[in-house]
């Protein structure tokens, strides 16, 4: 089949990710879709050192993309609501598809821009307007299309989580930790959008449409920063066993829907407690499927442009009328899977966990330690503990990355030691890192 | 456009399920699907009490639904191997699409199945096939599908988790615990299956091979169960930072592909350490968007029915070469989006925190939990501190479920208190049950 042709409008932040990814991810890309996604033309004001842009047609005017009549599929990853929203409605106009990470156009344009789309029956997709890398859209709008939503709540703001989570971590005050966040490039230099739940209104709004089937209405969520929250008031709740929360909370209630975004207190053994730092996480109530939760990261040039390309691949699926053209059963094309070995257990590398019974003599501890050196073992921790009146004491050791043949090795040896008693329990450790 | 017709084979747990949202949820999911789905057969050995069959044509022969050329979607929900196998292959060789919730026959003879799909032109679908509800197959083939799939660990089998939590939780032996899952329902009498890693090796399977692009390789999945750990492993873990989950893990490396099943050691810090009873979760990790985490109910009728139903109407929407029959852009079609009212705030109800400064002195506790009363706010706990060479002093209230509007009316009262300084601050609670 002949290849996708995308046009890229920005190249800031998500742009330069999406382009990269693009570009660097194209041979699984295409082993996916089964035919190659091309980046036709770029328009942008100015470039960016992170983008290799040799050979690609490059535009200072943005509107000479959406003119393209070689594009097939136009990013939208300029940002604000003015420019962007005619730029999205001449490209529909035009007939292209549109794929767009513009949290604030869609919540508050995109009633219009969806009945512009749908009227022309082209696609608007927009998973990177909520929750960066999380594929949160996909997740509530196919993957529980079974249920009746019931109420959805997520930390949707990733410089607001990472305010929090300083302020809770390390009893810090909210002026000191945005000054950091404003250092660090987590927070603009303007942080009105991120701290007073703008943006993260933006994002409700979206969410709660997909939920219950209604049009989107930004004004009407009610909407409250973080900004007012102390240091006291976090380390008061804590000791309550809450932590707190920045969440958009969408609720289906019988009087009607709850839209809201506010610091919230939640108890500490929630999962959504345990969200830190500058990542997202939404939780969503089902009427079948109970409780889920998604996490993952909410913002960044290459989490971002991870949902801008996924939404690339399903726009580029629907341009054929061709229904092989559907996603393959193993995600990856039929006659494009690879034939990769599978390792034996003995090659795989991980920490190992061993807990056996030893004499409580002088020298085992040395001869089970040498044991594990010669098989180039290295031990990260140790716990020997006494046992009232019995000369059976139990060891644990805990070692670094290992391949699996040197442990076994090791545990045969150490099993065969007089001193040892029984077999030596070994459990696997991961950092998952 | 004219309904979709599926016949259901096995009304056991996901059976009975499947069959009743597709019943209950049948508005929402028409005002998603733009048609009806309707329930022309069912095919099982016996009724379900669950299930109010009147009106629906029941055969004792699950062969006459495959064969039932009124049919378009054959759900496959009677388990094992040997049986479902025929009958997938008799339903695609009738031109059938098939949705199935069996991870034991994907991971065997998924590749011959898919195989005869394609040759065929139908779809088959299985995202209930892991981890019940929880949308982790379309999360990687296509929310993540910008993405090279690093490597993935999770929690895929609920008796397992629920096993390994009591052991933590309540310092119990493994027999005592598996005993008490048998009575409870989440363990078969033969538990093997489970506790014995087979299902999460069949779950695993499937999962490594939608994130690797490689062919199911059930056989050269390494497999090891939970039934040796013993409580004074957990102990020792958690003495060290560590909880012990069962999981399944599949890593790239240069060398080849890990595929492993075992017990395994991961820091309490990490999310996957706080899925705890039969909830299961999946971490993937991604080239780009880095770690994601899925969560959610593994098991069940109506989780694992929720995954059965989505797939039923992703099938569904192929069945027509309309171009507007894509996934709607608010999930819902567009002329089905409700007008539902969003509420005003003051109508909202939920917990508050409130932090205020009070002067340490005889009386002002009791002012101020009488205004609450009078405001019909309950209070669930309350923190009053001294505060050296100070007489004032902070004074924290949590209360109880209360309308917004009342909470105003109690901090304005609140506020005019003499003995009480400043403003009070407030900050909502969720319980998120």
């Amino acid at each position: 089949m002949k290849p996708v042709k995308v046009g890229i409008c920005g190249l800031g932040t998500v742009g330069s990710g999406s382009f990269n990814i693009l570009l660097n991810n194209a041979e699984e890309i295409t082993r996916r879709v089964g035919r190659s996604i091309v980046i036709e033309q770029i328009g942008a004001r100015r470039d960016n050192d992170t983008c290799d842009i040799s050979g690609i047609n490059i535009t200072r005017d943005i509107f000479d993309v959406v003119n393209n009549p070689e594009i097939d599929i136009v990013l939208e990853l300029i940002g604000g609501t003015t420019i962007a929203k005619k730029l999205v409605l001449t490209a529909i106009e035009n007939g292209k598809h549109v794929v767009t990470a513009n949290k604030a156009l869609i919540a508050e344009h995109g009633n219009e821009i969806f009945a512009k789309a749908q009227e022309k029956g082209v696609m608007v997709a927009f998973e990177a307007a909520v929750a960066g890398g999380i594929p949160i859209i996909k997740t509530l709008r196919e993957g529980l299309s079974a249920n009746r939503i019931e109420w959805l709540a997520g930390i949707i703001n990733g410089t607001g989580n990472f305010i929090l989570t300083e302020m809770s971590e390390k009893k810090r005050n909210f002026d000191d930790v945005l000054a950091e966040a404003q250092a660090l490039g987590y927070a603009e230099a303007d942080p009105t959008f991120d701290v007073e739940g703008i943006d993260a209104a933006h994002k409700l709004t979206i969410l709660a449409s997909i939920a219950f089937g209604i049009p989107l209405q930004f004004e009407k969520t009610y909407t409250e920063g973080i900004s007012r929250i102390t240091a006291e008031d976090v380390a008061f709740a804590g000791q309550l066993g809450y932590a707190i929360k920045h969440l958009g909370i969408a609720r289906r209630t019988k009087q009607g829907i709850e839209l809201r975004v506010h610091p919230t207190l939640i108890s500490k053994k929630q999962l959504l407690a345990n969200v830190n730092g500058v990542m997202n996480a939404i939780m969503v109530q089902g009427d079948v499927v109970g409780p889920t939760l998604t996490y993952g990261a909410g913002a960044g040039a290459l989490p971002t442009g991870s949902s801008v390309v996924a939404d690339v691949i399903d726009v580029a699926r629907t341009l054929t009328a061709d229904p092989t053209n559907r996603v393959p059963h193993l995600a990856f094309q039929a006659n494009a899977l690879s034939d990769v070995e599978i390792l034996p257990v003995e090659e795989i590398e991980c920490g190992f966990f061993l807990n056996m019974t030893i004499q409580d003599r002088a020298g085992v501890l040395a001869n089970i330690t040498q044991i594990l050196s010669l098989n180039d073992i290295s031990i990260e921790s140790l716990i020997q503990q006494e046992r009232e009146g019995s000369d059976l004491v139990p060891l644990v050791v805990m070692t670094h990355d290992v391949k699996e043949r040197n442990m076994n090795a090791a545990i045969s040896a150490i099993e065969a030691l007089p001193d040892v008693a029984g077999t030596v329990q070994r459990i696997r450790v991961e950092n998952l890192a």
